[in-house]
């Protein structure tokens, strides 16, 4: 895109240079499609965002949703923050959008998205959505998409080799090489969380199923049942819904919870490890981490994993110098990697 | 290179169409440098093999060797394949040599090669082989030049996306990803020996030291002294060396050894568990798998992995369609793949 000298804006009549870069094309739209939640956002090349907007995937009325029905809510959302913005679609590049599961990124089609109902055996929603948009759609793994959002405009810019570590109910990642995406021989890189852990004469166990925030609840819950942890059934009874969020483990660990202390250090354990094996097997520059988990609970949490790293890694090379950084752009990183997505594939 | 057609040799008289390829430069010097042994070879661009010669890498009189007098005696060796093949240094476009350790294509250094003595602290040995041989010389890691070789030449010829993974006294990786060899940010990629078991509550332990010819040895040498394997005893006992090689574990396994056949399941299941975990995050197209326990059990080896392993890789995409095949060039891997170092670096 074409970045006009700020001098320009000074000397020009507001109205003609509105007219003008109405017909430039200068921004995009990106959307974040979740399980629980969509994120759509209108954004310039530099990744300013103009407008924003979220919703619940499922309406609470309607709770069953075709994946056609919700390509429409999709694109009703996208259409309401473009003019929020005070643009119109005549404005709009092209758009980006996350989605949950593997995704030919040629085609649009989304192979299969478990956490959305109906789009287990695929959904094309790249064409479908750009019907509804009348531009150009972009689809990519919700994943790829975040890790693109914190390679172009968050904490790893500048960096050509970074692994990006999710960690929230599950355990996602995505990998850029040589600054590409690895997006696999068939679209199915990056599923770190379906990665083992094992151990001879043990069965094998999926990281995720250890080393989430997911996972920490569940044990956390199964301790609180058994009486093993007041500290956490005071914080969790405060909360009408129950749940073992992020926060309330923060809370239980600045309480200094013993019990949650031991299931955070497992995860941390756990990561560390992954991190080590990843390191020795691809030697990238940099790990990003992210996730509701990483968000909330800081630097507390990815300091000692920082530090257990530099045992496990392998001694020939300097992989002491593997930066472990926290992720930049939050609850933002989707939307603005869809932006950079639409606009890496639109050149 | 360019290739003559048939009807050229057919024309022209024999002599002046050898000075004429004399001028040509069309051959190749391949090297691997191991801990044990040399290799060398010369071959046609297309892989031919002309003429090879193998050698301790230390002599049996003079154990002990400067990286300065290893360079020497490799240089000699090549000097002495280009005459055996007969040919002379003029009919030479480049060498390319494997060594045993991390190392930095475009300058030649070789960081550390803890098998080799006297190279722990690095050695700059492309440079200083140029000088001997009066001929560029290009150097990689050992494992990621005899991937190159099955990548080229080989069980991976066409493949772009294909991991290799060596099974020998240690557990030696390479990768190629959309064609290119990932050689990683501090040229350390690949040491999937170095890649960890893990489970919650137990230390990590490198995969090499459960899943290698030498873990295995190590397991049944421990059992023998326990009185456990009879069979094993015999078969050991037949060899002045008194040594656990992959050929005994062949015979052990053919005469039906129960304490042998435990042994490689836990190294078949090792490996499972590693190709599917590499799969789910990679998503390569096939995996080839050489080195001597795997050139010695064949078929046997590699089946139970490949079933094994389906059980394993992450439902969502068509990983059951990764290929898990045999290596096709043994050792002649290493010397075939400097060729192709060599070649591709030239151009």
């Amino acid at each position: 895109m074409t970045v006009w000298p700020e001098r320009m804006f000074l000397c020009w009549p507001a109205e003609s240079l509105l007219s003008f870069t109405h017909t430039m094309k200068s921004h995009y739209i990106g959307i974040d499609l979740g399980g629980t939640k969509i994120l759509a956002a209108i954004a310039t090349a530099q990744g300013k965002i103009l407008a924003r907007s979220k919703k619940r995937t499922l309406p609470k009325k309607s709770p069953i949703l075709s994946p056609e029905d919700l390509t429409r809510r999709i694109a009703e959302m996208a259409l309401e923050v473009v003019k929020k913005a005070g643009l119109s679609m005549d404005d709009i590049v092209a758009a980006g959008i996350g989605a949950p599961g593997p995704t030919n990124i040629h085609t649009g089609m989304v192979f299969n998205a478990v956490n959305l109902p109906g789009w287990e055996q695929g959904f094309a929603l790249g064409p479908s959505l750009a019907r509804h948009l009348g531009c150009p759609v972009w689809v990519d793994n919700d994943v790829n998409v975040g890790l693109l959002g914190e390679a172009t405009y968050g904490a790893a810019q500048g960096i050509a080799d970074v692994m990006g570590l999710f960690v929230g109910t599950g355990l996602g990642g995505a990998i850029i090489l040589d600054g590409k995406l690895r997006r696999g021989f068939r679209w199915g890189a990056g599923e770190v969380g379906h990665t083992y852990l094992h151990y001879p004469g043990k069965m094998p166990i999926n990281v995720e199923d250890v080393a989430s925030r997911g996972a920490i609840s569940k044990r956390l819950a199964e301790a609180m049942q058994e009486g093993k942890s007041p500290i956490l059934a005071e914080l969790v009874a405060k909360r009408k819904d129950g749940r073992i969020t992020s926060g309330v483990i923060r809370k239980a660990l600045a309480a200094g919870d013993a019990t949650t202390q031991a299931a955070v250090a497992q995860v941390q354990e756990a990561l560390a490890v992954l991190i080590a094996s990843i390191t020795n097997l691809l030697d990238p520059q940099a790990f990003v981490m992210g996730g509701g988990l990483v968000e909330s609970l800081g630097d507390a949490f990815l300091v000692p994993i920082r530090e257990r790293t530099r045992s496990l890694f392998f001694v020939q090379v300097r992989t002491h110098e593997v930066r472990i950084m926290p992720a930049g752009l939050g609850d933002e990183a989707g939307v603005l990697g869809a932006v950079a997505l639409a606009q890496a594939m639109q050149k």
